[in-house]
């Protein structure tokens, strides 16, 4: 028998990326990636800085170009290769990333009437102008509907698709109205590439619908519509119009259709899975498995495990979601994740760009870093430049830095950074385990896991932890094509598939014991200023000096 | 009549700079600087960071090669000048900066058997060898006699007299025994100059004996032997041996000696006054008079003022001095300071060199900081990278840096140093105010005073006070001429002398009240923040912050 593939297609904020797997062995024979056409990087900004939107012509000519793409390239890298073997394509996308359908499913910006119209786009995942509605469909949940919270980590965030869609009804009431429904990036490019982007046909994935949108079998689905219809009556009749069929990535949402295969060179017929978010999929690449953290680090940090599906696992407070079949059908997916933790460190090298004319690059930070002691400099620092997702759950944060003399150098700064970032994700770690989540080992992935000695060994020398790197650099599109090839029957389930399709890099970056026990003061310190200026708890006239210099800060920007 | 000069000599921790000043007039018509021959820059420094010494002999060059350059300069910048016109030599220095001196008040240093030994040498200010000294000192005078803490702000410091002479007693004892007594810098100067360097002889000033060796009228003198034996018996059995004759400068410690006449080129007989602290000298010359502040704004800063001489003035706590006639006689003379401010803008400008290739220098930083807008930035910073002087009082503090997003610039943080030195000045105001001295007018000295806008402008804005700045660009040696002027009898008083020799530039920064009303939001957040970190009252853990980050890194740097 020849050689079987499945496809994943992988979109970021930036970019999509379709990557050729072998089913048998996890070999990613081919890659291809493309930079989306509009705004600024892919991203359509306005005046507003918390605005981030995509348009969806983006998605569609991306999914074509880069199968293309290659497929081209696995004709030159496997001698014998034929696009007919590619058994099925997985998707995997940013989220939670809604956008206005009308009633045959399309778009609402591929409306003439609406072209160019922000609002009329897909609001990606970083949009936070939802910020107010996010505040209230908190405090509304926390008093009518606690459960639908808890699931959710006690607070509904402003990057979820119930806010942007509230904003919007707001604020561009005319969008609002024309559109038929709603529904997720993930959802839109499965539906789309099986000709199921209608209303009669459309299948939602549990991942976006249980993570972002309160959408639980326990209650029923999608929040009710008494709740909604509190917030606004026009959003309550929407839930009518919301996808009923919800399914894991074990799921096809259907087949390539003739169109599409014409489009990619690819066989029609062959099944596309249910998508699900880029983070959950890369868990999956990453071989993850109850007792498995998995860390994909970027820009920000996403954490993705699993557990056993029991009636039992109690809610996390501070943790953004547990959703039954979020990542692997059969368990619990848990994510959680810190908003920022690369861009901290990009910060401080591109932003403050320190040392001079030398001009500071990571590599040169992170060699240099790796020289000093723990404790050595005497630096402490928050890692909420961007806010704190998990477990404070609160955007409106700001970083904080305390020990520097007359003669603190940008590399201990640096490593500061690295060590608050570590800081943040042991904090992650422990509330998991306080609520029952034993965490027995962690991998890695993403750019930094790979690249970053000075990042792997202060985050297992602060933990305590060994930190394994998982072998695939593309671990999220590996999942999306893992995904495929049980949804293919490749493998008969996602154990079986990880199994032959997942691994490990040799290079495992070990806890030294000396390192530890000072990480282990400093955390403690650490963890006195996370609480005093994180919590209203601990003391409320410290919570207060963030909230209130972003308050005047807003003030006097207007 | 032809015109009548002094010349005030101004030793600096890096140089000696000798000043000639019309009497009539206050016309600056000669300056030669020079910088000290031994160590770097001046400062012989050793393994340990805390270790500052100068060597004497520096002194002694340093007056006779700077009056003579002065004085040729003055024969080309004045026709007819002649050094018979100089009727009196002003002297002022660094302190506290003691030295050892033999039985012939002879530095220990220029003997054979100690040269090159920095226990002999002199003890510069900014020596902090004797921290724990300084706590022992401290801890006793509280136990044992309150009052001595009372008029130095509750604290005695490492930088003073008696905790470098226990600190010399306990680690350099044969240079301890060797040592007959021990001399400020402020007097060993004016006794070189007069041959009066003998211990029969020998005066001191009441700056330098008021400000940083407990002297006080009150209690008859030095601490009582009872008190210094308690700490060391040898210590006891110094006090005898201490100057007997403390004097103001309103006094002559003798006449300039022939040789030092053959040296310097100047009139033998002429005048030499009491010496005093620069910045002391330096208040003088930007013209204090009861109700002005006087800021020496340099690497730190020091403020200065006076008040009318009643029994009544309360102890200012956290004020490191009160004392009676230290600066102008017949006044209090009231000590405060930052332990850095221009050294904070230099660390981030020197240090951490932000900015990339562009390497930004001061003068940029302020022209683009100059045009952001109060809080628009949303950080705070506490100004305390080298400690905190007053009101805390405690060396053992750190910086911290609050609010930054990813977004933040270098620009954004200059600003918010700056403006942290000046939340730092609003306190030391606001303390002078709360204990009856009231501040009527600020005057400012020195380098960054003169050259900075954004930090003139900043510090009207937060204290919503008018900054003026002192018309002498030298004004520690002007105060110190204008100390000979009076002592020569050129003038009845300092308040005469004052108003002929002293005056103000005629640019005023005036506070903008929009600005002001911000900043008074943001100055409270800053008195939160100053509070929570820098005393134990207000939150134990807190400021334990801080204090274990420091023993974490001095244990882990050993």
């Amino acid at each position: 028998m020849s050689a079987r593939y499945t496809i994943g297609l992988d979109y970021g904020t930036n970019s999509v990326r379709a990557l050729i797997v072998n089913v048998a062995n996890g070999a990613e024979i081919a890659a291809a990636v493309w930079g989306y056409e509009h705004g600024t990087a892919g991203v359509i900004l306005g005046r507003d800085p918390n605005l981030a939107r995509q348009h969806p012509a983006d998605y569609l000519k991306g999914a074509a170009i880069t199968i293309r793409q290659a497929l081209a390239l696995a004709k030159q890298s496997v001698k014998g290769f034929e696009a007919g073997q590619v058994i099925g394509i997985g998707v995997d996308t940013t989220g939670s990333t809604p956008l206005p359908v009308d009633a045959n499913g399309q778009p609402l910006v591929f409306q003439k009437k609406f072209a160019g119209n922000p609002a009329a786009m897909a609001w990606l995942w970083k949009d936070h102008t939802g910020i107010a509605e996010a505040a209230e469909i908190t405090a509304l949940a926390g008093k009518m509907r606690p459960p639908y919270l808890a699931k959710c980590g006690g607070t509904y965030s402003s990057e979820w698709f119930f806010s942007k869609i509230l904003k919007c009804l707001r604020t561009a009431p005319a969008v609002f109205q024309a559109a038929h429904s709603w529904i997720e990036l993930s959802d839109f490019v499965p539906a789309a590439l099986t000709g199921t982007l209608h209303p009669d046909k459309f299948i939602a994935g549990i991942c976006a619908a249980g993570h972002k949108a309160m959408y639980s079998a326990t209650w029923g689905g999608y929040p009710d519509k008494a709740f909604l219809s509190k917030l606004d009556p026009k959003l309550g009749a929407l839930r009518d119009r919301l996808p009923t069929r919800v399914l894991a990535v074990d799921s096809a949402v259907g087949a390539l259709t003739a169109d599409w295969a014409k489009q990619t060179g690819l066989p029609a017929g062959i099944p596309v899975t249910v998508g699900a978010f880029d983070a959950h999929t890369g868990a999956i690449g990453a071989g993850v498995k109850p007792g498995t953290l998995v860390k994909i680090i970027g820009t920000s940090t996403c954490d993705i495990s699993v557990r056993v599906n029991t009636a039992k696992l109690a809610d996390i407070p501070g943790v953004c979601g547990i959703v039954n079949g979020s990542v692997v059908p059969g368990y619990f997916g848990i994510e959680a994740g810190q908003s920022a933790v690369g861009d901290i460190f990009n910060w401080w090298v591109d932003y403050i760009q320190p040392g001079g004319k030398m001009a500071l690059s990571h590599r040169q930070l992170d060699e240099a870093a790796l020289k000093l002691q723990p404790g050595e400099s005497g630096l402490l620092a928050l890692d909420w430049n961007n806010g704190n997702r998990t477990i404070l759950v609160d955007q409106q944060l700001t970083g904080l830095l305390l020990g520097q003399t007359l003669y603190t150098t940008p590399v201990e700064v640096y490593r500061a950074l690295v060590e608050a970032t570590a800081f943040g994700a042991l904090t992650i770690i422990n509330r998991y385990e306080e609520y029952g989540v034993k965490i027995s080992e962690v991998v890695n992935c993403g750019g930094i896991a790979d690249k970053s000695a000075l990042v792997m060994q202060t985050y297992a020398d602060i933990t305590g932890r060994p930190m394994k790197i998982s072998r695939s650099a593309q671990t999220c599109a590996l999942g999306s094509a893992i995904a495929a090839a049980v949804v293919a029957g490749a493998h008969k389930d996602f154990a079986a598939a990880q199994k032959k399709m997942t691994g490990l890099k040799p290079k495992v970056y070990k806890p030294n014991p000396k390192a530890h026990a000072v990480y282990k003061e400093l955390y403690a310190l650490y963890k006195q200023l996370h609480d005093a200026f994180g919590t209203i708890q601990w003391n409320g006239n410290l919570h207060g000096v963030m909230k209130k210099l972003i308050e005047i800060r807003s003030r006097v920007r207007k």
